[in-house]
């Protein structure tokens, strides 16, 4: 079958490459569309030393299954690979098990590929009316809806969201719908013309919100953060930067700020929103590549001022 | 009047400074001992360009007041002086008041003297049982307090304090009192061995805790929170270094661990504390000089493996 590689050095796609044999309880997935991440872009530049196929946010149907009612089915899966006997898994929080593999991220091949095995009881069915373009978004919408999760409600909240990239945009998105009064900060002009067009409003904040979401996935997001935000305020931190940068957290202290660090989340109510057309994706998508020039579709998606680039599987 | 006066190079005891004259609202106060905090010593060496009279943990009687009840009343005080009109001081936060002085830290002289001007809506009356002696520690007992309005309950939680420290056996104390599993770290047997005396197990920590409290003061502390808790488990942050320091907050976001920064509490539960003998406050004074030789109490303070040191306005 045909995979994009990623070998430490170079990104290529092969097409020979052996399908994947699922293991018990695993589902062989044939994929439809997949999308490309920022994480994707940083694994390329050594995150985490990832070797293979990268690809986390997938959307494709089920091949092969123990449970054969599954077979056909089309799915998104979560992404973290839990061991299933441990306390954090226990507790249902297998995207914290401390031996989990994560697809395309940690020791397990993802989604740039004909082919995907995925424990079954990762797959989320994809409900009918959500075509593959808007399903494909359910991991990183996911991760936006995890911060409703982790912080008291934000109805009626002074939120700002810094970052007017893709993670940025669904963010603000979820943080609206749920009530929250939202300013989108970002310094691309079309980005944040698509955000107003998407009702998101973009002036510029002043001090004193009481929620600051930081997607910038830029080092000086945190120190921007702790500017606008009120004593006793919330800060979410979305960013992961790959080095550790010089913070003054003195301003956390003084302020009695909470810093929420938050990454992966549940898929249900990400497919939930997308279905119900609560959050808008479709806007977000710059470019389709077919699989076989996924190389090209990586740099496209690293140029300045791109937000989605999908690969297409089935081209 | 004297007061142990800092000019930004020199602390030196002046005889013959004015006594403060109690603006409306404010009670004059007889201060009978203070106590040196980290922050005293920080001060010295330049944190927020303070100056004049530091000192912010006291205890007196009051000398004059607008409410003449309160006239010879045992007090100790709260030492933010708020405005009493913004938005912060309206929600009953006027320790977050963004105008604020804070008694010899910002803008208003402390307790390092014969007499202080404090708003009387600052003072609590001191229960009849407790000494001076005790009392005097109800501002560093109220920051240790402070952790369990801002966490949930820790009952029953795996708790680590980092820092063996006044402010860490005061905390690890207070999570004890309200039920966590309490393991303190520090590096100073001898201050180890006063915090088994005061019933605190000492062991070397396992990773996996729920809270973890960094009152080490060192800009390391906070790396060694993040190795020891577990994922979506809680920090809180004691420690204000003063200058920014190299961060690694990735794992905060991949384990999405929540910081929350700490700073003053209130002064009543802690006055309950002390007063109904939950907390052992008096094991922790190395040493009282009276106010006359309150430099020299200064370098006590300073030295490696004190913990606290009082100062006798009426010696």
């Amino acid at each position: 079958m045909r995979a994009l590689r990623w070998d430490g050095a170079r990104l290529a796609l092969e097409r020979d490459v052996p399908e994947p044999r699922p293991a018990r309880g695993e589902a062989l997935v044939r994929v439809h569309l997949a999308g490309i991440c920022r994480t994707d872009l940083e694994i390329t530049r050594g995150y985490l030393g990832f070797r293979g196929t990268p690809g986390h946010e997938w959307v494709g149907h089920v091949v092969s299954a123990d449970d054969a009612t599954l077979v056909g089915a089309r799915v998104v899966g979560e992404i973290n690979l839990a061991c299933g006997q441990c306390g954090a898994c226990a507790a249902g929080l297998g995207r914290h098990c401390p031996t989990r593999r994560v697809l395309g991220i940690v020791g397990a091949d993802g989604g740039f590929a004909d082919l995907i095995a995925v424990p079954a009881a990762n797959l989320h069915r994809v409900p009918d009316r959500l075509p593959d373009r808007e399903a494909v978004f359910a991991e990183p919408l996911a991760a936006a809806f995890e911060i409703l999760e982790q912080v008291p409600s934000p109805a009626g909240a002074r939120a700002v969201v810094l970052g007017d990239g893709k993670l940025g945009l669904l963010v603000a998105q979820v943080l609206s719908r749920a009530g929250a009064d939202v300013l989108l900060v970002g310094r691309h002009e079309p980005k944040l013309a698509l955000a107003r067009s998407l009702g998101l409003r973009t002036e510029t904040p002043e001090a004193g919100a009481d929620l600051v979401v930081d997607a910038t996935g830029a080092p000086e997001g945190l120190g921007q953060a702790f500017a606008l935000v009120r004593p006793r305020g919330t800060i979410v931190l979305k960013t992961t930067v790959a080095a550790a940068h010089r913070v003054d957290l003195a301003p956390a202290v003084i302020n009695e700020v909470t810093v929420v660090g938050s990454r992966c989340g549940r898929f249900p109510p990400a497919l939930a929103a997308l279905a119900g057309g609560e959050v808008s994706v479709a806007p977000l998508i710059n470019a389709v590549y077919p699989l076989d020039d996924a190389v090209s579709a990586f740099a496209h998606a690293a140029a300045r001022g791109t937000l989605k680039v999908l690969v297409n599987a089935q081209a």
